[in-house]
């Protein structure tokens, strides 16, 4: 971040025309994003949405209620501008585009084997770096997998301990029988992967498109890109940045707190204070998208209010 | 609420290309909004912000912050476009209208007289039940008035009962004394005409803009025209058509809580789940505002997302 821009900026929201502090996070949040941006006036104009897709070894062991053919059907409706996502991005003024990732060839079941090689893993997060548009000024990473939240689970029960129960949840929504499925299926994995840095877990639990997205989190770090982050899936992915480098998600805001039973405890192991609460449980950017207008809005606050001085308004 | 369109927007919404349930309160919006503009796919294209302002004869007992004079001057704001909610209105693709409501003309001390006649009152009313245009799909209705939240608090106060000290805050940010003359001002007004009548109530405790946010929304209500509520200020007048009528609001959602003491209360009063909890505590409309879009995005998802048979992804 830049000190400069951030204090031009706090210096222009103390002389806007509102009582100090009445506009609560959004101020914090147009501070911060100037900050990020090295101006002191910044805008938003060109949002991306950026959707992963991968497929999951582990969809053999019955850990989702959907068959593992949707990741490639889904892949065609975000293609097609049918999902959620596809309206959340348009209902946010956001560029959105979709990296399917080796979807013929899932990663290996987990419970087996590392999910991806070295050589996978760091392909995958190539294909995140490189899906960063560098004229974005926000990003929102998102994704689609079948099987995804159980590779989440595995990841963040590896990242921050625990017990498997601690970290899986319904997805999609499987039943009971599902749920202890995915709890035994996490700790086998958690397991045998056990005592790996944070980027060998990523490999041996996680999955292309999970990859994908922490490698797009870090190349909008290179570039000062401001990230909205989603839903849990998302976030254990970002969890591998800051559990590597400390700090590395200062570029990031929570967009939401999903219905996913464990998001809430990745977002407080992260220090991420969510942006919304409405039940999403959904994925694919979803949260995120929904939250990206609300940065805006603060952003446009920021850079367009009048001050006191300019609109001839008394000051206490 | 149309029953026909509800139950179309339900069966959509079961069909649409995402686990049952998975966009959470996304979805209840949804159907919600197309319940009350008897539409199974409906759009949101006219959002419409309505700002009123109004001066208050309790000012010059000293329960503001800020100088009487501050009203007048962020009417000319809102005219010229840079106050807080010009910008979250462009940033929710709304039409801003304000209406100053004879500001050279303050409302009686209500701890010595009724506030506003009944005549006044009905002819505020009247202002906000006109400034509707009945083209708009989305209303929010926002105020400004220097002492408008000592004239609110005594409005919910007089409506919900409890004691002055339940319902007072510092608004723009008075100090300990000031909120110590604000709870005194409260209290004397509830004393003064205890045992009215709602409308009479409003007439005896609130503010020309106060009467004409409760007329805007009464006759959106008539347009079927759903309405975004702000904050405390906006809250206490729409509490007056509830205690008038139950089930009066039932076209309103809670935009947000603001960090104003009470305006949890109202709401809780009011059976309303706010969509956002930012802290704001501004007025003018500003946390509605900023929600317009989360609102936006539940509409656009209903009727906006393919079909699992539109796009064809298996079910479970």
């Amino acid at each position: 971040p830049d000190e400069a821009a951030k204090e031009a900026a706090q210096e222009r929201n103390a002389q806007l025309t509102k009582p100090a502090g009445s506009l609560g996070r959004l101020e914090e949040i147009g501070v911060w994003y100037a900050s990020w941006r090295g101006e002191g006036r910044p805008r938003i104009t060109h949002p991306q949405v950026a959707i992963f897709a991968g497929n999951h070894g582990i969809t053999a062991r019955g850990v989702s209620a959907f068959p593992v053919e949707v990741t490639v059907q889904m892949v065609a409706n975000f293609e097609h501008g049918g999902a959620a996502i596809n309206q959340l991005a348009r209902n946010a003024g956001a560029v959105m585009s979709v990296h399917p990732i080796e979807l013929e060839r899932p990663t290996a079941d987990f419970t087996q084997a590392p999910a991806m090689s070295e050589a996978e893993c760091v392909a995958a997060l190539k294909v995140g770096w490189e899906a960063v548009d560098p004229q974005s000024d926000l990003l929102v990473v998102g994704e689609m997998g079948i099987g995804n939240t159980t590779s989440a689970a595995a990841l963040a029960n590896a990242l921050f301990g625990g017990a498997a129960s601690d970290w899986v949840g319904r997805g999609t929504g499987v039943d009971d029988a599902g749920l202890k499925i995915k709890e035994e299926v996490c700790a086998a994995g958690v397991a045998l992967h056990a005592g790996k840095a944070p980027l060998e877990s990523l490999a041996a639990l996680g999955g292309r498109e999970v990859a994908a997205m922490a490698g797009a989190i870090a190349r909008a770090r290179h570039l000062r890109i401001p990230v909205v982050l989603d839903g849990f899936i998302c976030c254990a992915a970002a969890a591998v940045l800051e559990k590597t480098v400390s700090g590395a998600l200062d570029h990031c805001l929570a967009g939401h707190v999903s219905a996913e039973a464990a998001h809430g405890a990745v977002l407080a192991e992260l220090g991420k204070e969510p942006l919304v609460a409405m039940g999403l449980r959904l994925g694919e950017g979803s949260g995120a998208g929904l939250a990206i207008p609300l940065v805006k809005a603060a952003v446009e606050c920021l850079s367009g209010m009048a001050t006191f001085a300019e609109a001839g308004v008394s000051i206490t």
